[in-house]
This record gives C-alpha cells, structure tokens and sequence, in this order.
C-alpha cells in the first residue's frame, strides 16, 4: 500500500489549492438518535456542491500540455458533468459534456454555468458512448471517466484523508456507493493511512449492482435504477470493483423510504441541505445502529445538488 | 457605551459554556451575485436552530436561586419558546411555555422535545398575557419576555460580537427585524467594539412596523402580518426601540418574493437551511447591492428552523 499512499499524499497537495478543506460537523441530536459518535464529512460545502472536483482536478492535473490544449470529455448527467466543466474552467481547459438530451435543463443550465460546452445524445448508453469517442477522434479530447479511473479515484480518497486528518480514532466510514469512485478512494485512503478503520458502503435497495457484484464476485449490473439517490444509479467499473471487493467490510442496501428520513434528519437537525445520495450514508448508520452503540464513525456526506422543486418532503 | 462594552463581555462569558460559537461561511458565487463580500454568521447552527438561545440564557442564568428553583414562563409560538424551554433543561430549571392552542403540533412537539411545559391558551394577545400572569401568581414564576429585555439583548448581541471577533474589517451588518432583540443587540455590539460598521435591519414589507417605527418616532404597531417570515411578526417593545432608534442606520423592507429567492440561493448555494427569517437579511443586500460593491459585509442568519413540509419552493 506504500506506492498507494505515496499517490495519495501527491494527489492530494496536487488538487489542494483548487479544492476546498470541507469541514467536519457534527450533532448532539443524531448522536443521541444513534446511539454512536458521529462525524459528519461536509462535502456538500465542496466547490460545485459535491466531492466530485476532487477527482476531476486530480486527473486533468496530469494531463500533458498537449492533452489540456485539446480539451476533454466526459458523459455524466450529474455532479460529474458539473465537476469536470468547473475543474476544467479553474485550468483553463475546454470541456464538452456528453449529456442525454432528456436531461433536466437545471442540470444542464448548472454545466453551461460552469462554462462546460454541452453535447447532447440520445438516452441510451450506446449513443452516449459512441457520442464520446466521436468527439474524442474529431477535437482530439481526452475522455476522464466519473468514477473508472484511478487518477479519479485517488482524488476522491483525499476527502477520507483530509476526515482521518481532522478527527483522529475512527473506527468506520460510511459512505455511499454508486459508481464506485467514491468508496474505492475511501478504501484506498483508509487502507494507506489507518488500516484498521473499517468502511461500510450505502447503496440503494432499487440500485444494488455492487451488493450483488460483491457476492457474486464479479460485476452485475442494475435491473432497476428507480431510486430518489440519482448519484447513485451508475455501474460499478473493472477499476473501482477490484478495489471495492478487497476492502470493503460491507454493502448495506437501503430502502427509499430510509433516505428519505435520513435526509430529512439531516436538514432539520443539521440544517445542512444534503442530496439523497448523500443522506443514504446517515440511513446506513441508523439501520444497524444497535451493532454501532458508542462507535466512532465518519460518513461521507458526498454532495448537496438538489432541486429544490422536487423534494420528497 | 463603556459600561455596555463590559455588559456584554460578561454576558458573552456567561453563556458561552451553553452556546455555539458559531462558524462563520462565505461564497464566492454570492459574492459574484452581489459584488460585495458577504461573511455569513450561521445562527442556524446555533443550538436548537436560532440565536434566540443566546438570550434566553443570559436571562436565566442572572435569576437568584429561588426565581430558578420556581421556574420561568415566556408566551412564543416561535423560536424562542423552544430556546427557553432548552435552555432551561440545560440549567435543570423548569420552563412553561404559553402557546396558542392553534399552534402547529410541529412547533409544540418541539417545545415538548426539550422538556417545555406547554400550556395553551387563546390566540389573543390579551388571553396569552392574562395566561403568563396567571402562571406567575400561582407558580411564582418569571416571565422572560422573547425581545424586550436587557439581558435578552445583550445576549443576542454576542452573535456580532463573535463575528467582529472572526472577521476582523467589516462595514456593514445586515440583521433581520422582527421583535427586536437581535437588532437591538448587534447594535450595542456593534457601537461598544466597533462604532464604524453600520447597521442594516431588514423587514418584511407585510410587517413593517419598525420601518414606520423609525418615522414616525415611536413604536407603531404592524397593521398586516402576512408574511412566511414567521419569526419576524413581532412587535418592538420599550426596551428595544430606543437602542435601535439611536443607532440603527436605515430599514430596508423586502417583499415576500425577494425573500423566497434569497432563501432559495442560501440553500441552493451555499448548501445551508436557514427560515425565511434569516434570508431576508441577504435580500437586504441584494436589494441595495449597486449601493454595496466591494463592501465587506456582515450577515445574520438568525435561524434554520423550517417546516419541510411547508417549503416556498
């Protein structure tokens, strides 16, 4: 794990002057309600709402001149659209965004915001892709995947290093788990800096691929992705999965109705606006709190891009 | 304003083992928006959600042993009904609340979560006072009054004292308006430690009885209170007037669709829940921003205390 945590410290001073050091809260009320000790990763707070820009920067920071001339792109109708349009504005770097064409126009309107040139597609993964490789071979753009990549992998692991800097024994994270870029960093950061703290992944009942993929031991993918946690609808990568099957403690699966709740304590007990991604993590505590009484845990809450439109409360 | 000065170095003393010192956030993109530089103190991560425990504390920890060993009663609907009834569990004192009994259950159930006795009455003015004086006779009770004492001022007033404290050169502070008390006491923060930062207060357009107030010279009553400001119905009272009437710099209303988008950029911007009470302060300053660029600006987010199912957006 030396070469591993030797790229952490690298990623981490690479990305640090256009990330911010989010802060760390916590809540007298939720540890009350847990029963454990409960520290709260704001990422939120994160520059365009969610720990997405760790791991867009880490990886166009080591583009060549030649790569960062050209421009980039990605596919994604989430935060990663608007990670990779900010990372890139910050670094003066073009990127187009490859977006299904039936994507809310809030979404796009925040990418554009962002300075991100829009291509739309069809809503299928295979105009998407080959939408992507178009461009990719006509402007000579460099494709950064949102969570299959190592180099954004690393950047999103320095969240759970800069939480393991600020609050120190820790005994689990929870964090949530879509397409894997998120929980592979943590495992990485965790593993390299404090082994013995365990990671516990949230997933969405209606979106569980990687509970599956982890006892069946290779990838499968979702049949239903009807979950509120948009976020969290991607697949799992051959990058991320190898990572996430060594490490990881456990996948909790979590019904709709719990991040609901759990988002909900997080507003108004919190007064933190978190998306429903972000709250699953919360759920994941409160649904096994009877194993967790008096534990020491970290969550993850990895963004706060809602559209206040459309709630579930 | 020396002996004032030492009031509320003593107050501040007083309380600060019961109260948050709260953190101070910032946003680019709302510096952007308004061309100034705005310094966000986040009264909503305040305990139980609001300033208002900063007062309610100061008031109850200068009773004698027998005024706490007989309990205290207030007559509040809103936050500080909830901050007197946690901040009397904080002290073991007993705290009876005065509510109308068409009250939201939402706001009773608080009450009752931190150990509030309720005891309802009319939605008058004249029942809920001839109710609290009741109370007292029987009970030996204390009224605290939400806004029209000294010692409640004084402690609202430490929220802009640890804001000068955490930002060292600011012009202006924008406090929202409604009963007086904070206003009242950033005033007297603000002229005891540093006299050159002006004071804005910011109202809503349908209870704007301290702007009238201001004109006419003495405390006028409002006319309308149809406002989702529900913090900021309150009248002014005898104590508070004076202070603000000596020193306040100017009144700006706002009108209820300028609040609903102040308060849906501080969710959707800086990722925070705070009422409609405490974005009206930022729509102060997006209201007069030609007359604000480059200004470095202080902002009182009194609170964060919503019903979710009740949201203007």
């Amino acid at each position: 794990m030396n070469s591993i945590r030797n790229q952490l410290l690298q990623t981490h001073e690479r990305i640090a002057p256009f990330v911010h050091h989010t802060p760390v809260m916590t809540s007298s009320m939720l540890n009350e309600i847990s029963g454990a000790s409960l520290f709260f990763k704001c990422e939120n707070f994160q520059r365009m709402g969610a720990f997405k820009m760790r791991g867009a920067l880490n990886a166009m920071l080591q583009l060549t001149p030649e790569q960062k001339a050209l421009g980039v792109v990605t596919h994604s109708s989430g935060n990663f659209a608007q990670a990779l349009a900010l990372a890139a504005k910050s670094l003066g770097i073009k990127a187009y965004i490859v977006m299904p064409d039936n994507a809310p126009e809030v979404k796009k309107q925040a990418v554009k915001g962002y300075g991100g040139i829009i291509v739309e597609c069809l809503p299928t993964l295979k105009d998407r892709e080959s939408c992507s490789e178009n461009l990719m071979k006509e402007k000579g753009l460099t494709f950064i995947h949102p969570s299959n990549d190592l180099q954004v992998i690393l950047g999103q692991g320095t969240a759970a290093k800069e939480l393991f800097e600020d609050i120190s024994g820790l005994e689990m994270i929870f964090a949530p788990v879509g397409g894997g870029g998120l929980v592979a960093g943590t495992l990485l950061a965790t593993k390299s800096f404090d082994p013995h703290i365990s990671v516990i992944g949230c997933e969405p009942m209606a979106a569980d691929d990687a509970y599956r993929s982890l006892l069946s031991g290779k990838i499968e993918n979702n049949t239903t992705t009807d979950t509120m946690a948009d976020g969290l609808k991607t697949a799992l990568g051959d990058i991320n999965f190898p990572i996430i099957k060594e490490h990881i403690s456990e996948i909790i699966r979590i019904e709709e109705e719990e991040i609901i709740e759990s988002m909900k304590l997080i507003w108004e007990r919190m007064k933190l606006v978190v998306e429903p991604s972000a709250a699953i993590a919360l759920a994941g505590v409160l649904k096994h709190k009877e194993k967790l009484k008096g534990k020491k845990i970290g969550i993850l809450l990895s963004g706060g891009n809602v559209d206040l439109g459309k709630l579930p409360f």
